[in-house]
């Protein structure tokens, strides 16, 4: 019975890791369209986006299907509650990602990223690509000190996020409502996603140190 | 075994139920100080949503203690494993509303709602309200009908949330860069609010009408 639990456990390990690698790459392709106004990758993120829904969705029925067979205890269970809240972390991310692809493609041909912020949406996307990319390491690898490093390389995001509202707000912005409409919204949507990152690896820290607060 | 159980269950729909009223609450006074500009009221929905944070932690706990003690299959674990995600979108209902509630502290004395979009959000913020208040109904009397009618609403949540772009993104706005950046990320919240709303009532209809795609 162990054995089952343990291989079962396993693939929804890897199940979590397959999601991540997909978010990764829907995160790269968002942020190619959103700043090289790429109309082809956007479209991609956003099917990407769809598909990673399925696959949440599939993830949380193996979750239940593992949870009505081997009614796991204490530690076991809570690897599996865990697991169905980064499922629904990487579902959000996959779903954010596929909104920073559909403001590119709803102001194509045009672009959405104003010149005055290029540098700082270029910095914010590849952090949140870097985050995404560590974060399929750490659920990969459950290395406990790469999965609290993660935790602090978020605040750089929230920096670059209030820098774009500072710029925005100064005097000397001159763009129209739709550029401020668009930077707005992405800069949230890049922020949630390095927010969805955090709470992740704090998941993975706690799992692997066993640093619960056992109630039962 | 089975009345404790029972007992268990009747707890978290308790609480859930106490969660879902809270956040009415929540929005109401977010509602209250984005339109009338009431600090106070603000100041009360930002403390009550971190209250509402607590609540769900707590009873996450509570459903991951029933489900070491009772080990539920079928339906009675997919009753608590829905409760876990209902938990999940009224913290997030809370979090969204103490930002409304934010955005009206950070503007203070002035206010972050323009004019011209005033009875847009003033119907806005009544259908959020609204909804909330419906969803601890539901919740409550787990009503299928109920469920469904309210999945239907958030339609008109919706169409509002694209008016207020369609008003900002217009030829004739003459508002400046804040009162943009206020109304849209204003809008997408209470919008993301109506989404777990329907999020829950969902929920709550499948399980009452057991129409689960069922994998056990």
């Amino acid at each position: 019975m162990r054995e089952v639990f343990q291989r079962e456990l396993h693939e929804v390990q890897d199940r979590l890791v397959e999601m991540a690698d997909s978010v990764s790459v829907i995160i790269e392709k968002a942020t190619q369209a959103f700043l090289a106004n790429e109309v082809g990758k956007a479209d991609e993120a956003i099917a990407l986006s769809e598909a990673n829904e399925d696959k949440a969705l599939a993830l949380d029925e193996l979750v239940i299907k593992i949870l009505a067979r081997q009614s796991p205890v204490a530690r076991d269970l809570r690897i599996l509650v865990s697991a169905l809240r980064i499922s629904a972390s990487l579902e959000r991310m996959g779903a954010l990602a596929g909104h920073i692809a559909s403001i590119a493609r709803y102001r194509f041909p045009g672009s959405a990223v104003p010149e005055s912020l290029r540098k700082t949406f270029e910095e914010m996307g590849s952090l949140d690509i870097l985050l995404a990319q560590k974060v399929a390491g750490v659920l990969r690898n459950t290395d406990v000190d790469q999965a609290r490093a993660i935790q602090a390389e978020d605040e750089r995001v929230d920096e670059l996020h209030r820098h774009i509202f500072d710029v925005v707000l100064a005097n000397d912005w001159k763009e129209n409502a739709m550029f401020t409409v668009d930077v707005t919204l992405a800069s949230r949507y890049f922020e949630r996603f390095a927010d969805h990152v955090v709470d992740i690896s704090s998941k993975v820290s706690y799992l692997t140190t066993g640093e619960w607060h056992e109630t039962e």
